[in-house]
């Protein structure tokens, strides 16, 4: 099958804002197997709309159209989608309806102008958005199956998901249930994930499991995209291939599906009644920020504490340790009984001198404080200022994750230079 | 003149990365009075390649490709070029003793898949790429010159500005001098900056003064594109204009150009000698890290502290006040008088309870603390967990900028509600 995005809207073609919307679209829909193969950015313009729905209709499957359904006089997705179609636009009653309502419950009238949001071509299948006023409607113009939804994320997530994908999955006359098995990872590349996978796909006998991954530094996503007739039939495929990559990329795992890093390391905080301090120089605050805005933050965190560089942070803490191994060590043991935390967790960052851009490179010093004693990692990293801050801010929870689960927080990473 | 962009790779299609090169380009050519017409993006496809090639080549004046110029298999560019335009593909000698020379550099030999980056299309115009083996090129295909770019973004800018911008200029026939100012604000509108500004453009006689905006909360971003024969005749028409910008938005203009708001303040504080501690909850680091990692922040942060929540900053700091705003103004003097800092800046957050999502709204107490005293702003604000929290930076970050230039710290910003 065939599928185009064509993404509409004075915005995103002169680059105000950045097209998220579609690489959120294509990403999503190759999840389920669904290849996009052409994607077309247009304007709020009648006569390049009507063009680029002609040539999508000429030579596709199906089209995605995002954007242009707002009650505004430059939102044309309906007028157009109607004269590609050879139809005239009628009023449903039944959004109509809807938007009514959803403007009775905020105790205010629909303004006259939001009517216009319920002219759809003559003959489309209306696409439910139950998170706003533009619905999303689908519509045969030439061979393809045109989709059309709404541009803001939140309202094209849920329709994408829940009316678009699996209209499509049924087009493509595919399995009829998809699972994405997602695992987060920090430390290994993708090239040397993609070699401790080898052959992983051959283990579904079926050719059913396909096997991807989406690097974004410093964690790396391994995705399993399961196709089968059921529900039980996935897991039946999925639990003994789940269980291989669990077992080759090992404690490098970080997370599974929705959860994250900064999640888990909470977690595993909370059931053990702990508490944690943090100590950063040079990642600046980012470590705190990571766990700071989760639900449930307040009642773990005690503090943190945020210096330039390894000399301000002897200063703050009193601290006489010269070596940046050894001030990191005082530092997590000082802020640890300082806050009456259970836990701290300390991170110095220095920078080594003479290179600069992406030949700089930088040692991390990560120290992690209890009532039992102080944890320590050193690791080398080069790439650049920016890198190395992601670096030690991913290392520092990497460690503190694999310190409360018990795991060894030395093992070598692909980022780092000894 | 009508521009099209064509961007390629299958990493871009299938949204492994989100294409900000296409908003990057569609942006800066519009700076320069240049509109993006159409933008398509295609795989590593030989034959969706040659189509868009040929689709842009009957319709357009000029199109930018980015992508494939990579020296694997899978970069397609430049042979699909000379299969589009008729011609054959020939060796550039100088691009292949760059590239040698480039690597000899690094003290490595030139690996042998490289010599195809030298491969050009017969008759094409090079276009030099000094930080990349990836020479660009232009090329007429059909009615349409193209020029081919590399999809490293920092490459594709540098040869976007240096070589393509300029012949865009010369082959629209425009004025020979375009000048982009920029004026950044926080707390009004686009809205409200639009009216405030309403009739600048009229100023320029010559109508050779474009207004423009680009909203990214919490900042607005103000532009004036100037058109002009000769860089004199531009600050000209220029000097006035800004002049009555800079008027009419007043203290909300936090810098111009290249400057931002965190560096304004350190040098505000660098040019005074000062020096700053920081304290916060709820913005958990993320004030302390738009310092950090300045440029000479070693020299004038003195250290961040940050508490989950206000109960958890009266605990770490010995304060005794109920209120989160004498909270804010004890830890400012509490965190000045320890870190021994000329300045300290405490920004607390209450969030209101009841509602969630966007209707969640939060209390904003910030704090400046000198030897003279402690200067206090509050503010509420709507919308949501994240809007607050990113609304919280910036107001302590810009009432820090005010405190330091000597402008009231409580102008009432549009976010606001009272």
């Amino acid at each position: 099958m065939r599928i185009e995005i064509i993404c509409t809207g004075d915005e995103v073609l002169t680059g105000k804002i950045v097209n998220s919307n579609f690489s959120y679209m294509s990403q999503k829909l190759e999840d389920f197997g669904l290849a996009v193969h052409w994607g077309t950015t247009v304007g709020d313009d009648r006569e390049a709309l009507l063009e680029a729905f002609r040539f999508a209709a000429s030579r596709s499957d199906a089209v995605i159209v995002n954007g242009g359904l707002g009650p505004t006089i430059d939102d044309l997705s309906q007028e157009v989608a109607a004269r590609a179609a050879g139809v005239a636009l009628v009023l449903d009653e039944d959004w109509l309806a809807r938007m009514e309502a959803f403007f009775r419950r905020r105790g205010r009238t629909m303004p006259p102008n939001n009517r216009k949001q319920a002219m759809l071509p003559a003959g489309s299948e209306l696409l439910d958005n139950p998170l706003g006023t533009a619905c999303g409607f689908a519509l045969d113009i030439g061979k393809a199956r045109f989709f059309f939804t709404p541009g803001v994320p939140r309202e094209l997530r849920a329709m994408l998901e829940n009316e678009i994908i699996p209209r499509l999955l049924r087009r493509s006359g595919a399995a009829m249930a998809v699972r994405l098995k997602r695992f987060h990872s920090y430390g290994i590349g993708e090239s040397h994930a993609d070699a401790l996978l080898a052959g992983i796909e051959a283990l579904a006998p079926e050719g059913n499991v396909k096997l991807g991954f989406r690097a974004h530094y410093p964690q790396l996503e391994t995705k399993l995209t399961v196709r089968a007739a059921d529900a039980a039939a996935i897991e039946r495929t999925l639990a003994p291939i789940a269980a291989e990559v669990r077992r080759r990329l090992g404690n490098f795992i970080l997370a599974e599906d929705d959860e994250t890093l900064e999640s888990v390391v909470l977690s595993a905080l909370g059931a053990c009644g702990g508490s944690l301090a943090t100590v950063e120089t040079f990642t600046g605050g980012l470590i705190a920020g990571r766990l700071a805005h989760l639900p449930g933050a307040e009642a773990i965190l005690r503090r943190g504490v945020v210096a330039p560089d390894p000399a301000q942070l002897r200063a703050m803490l009193g601290i006489a340790a010269e070596a940046a191994e050894e001030a990191a060590a005082a530092a997590a043991a000082a802020a640890r009984s300082a806050s009456g935390a259970s836990h701290a967790l300390a991170v110095v960052v220095v920078l080594e001198e003479g290179s600069e851009g992406t030949d700089l490179g930088g040692g991390i010093y990560v120290a992690i404080a209890t009532a039992s004693g102080t944890a320590l990692r050193r690791a080398r990293i080069f790439g650049g200022r920016d890198w190395i801050r992601l670096g030690a801010v991913e290392l520092g929870l990497d460690c503190l994750r694999r310190f409360l689960r018990g795991l060894p927080i030395d093992e070598r990473i692909d980022f780092e230079k000894r």
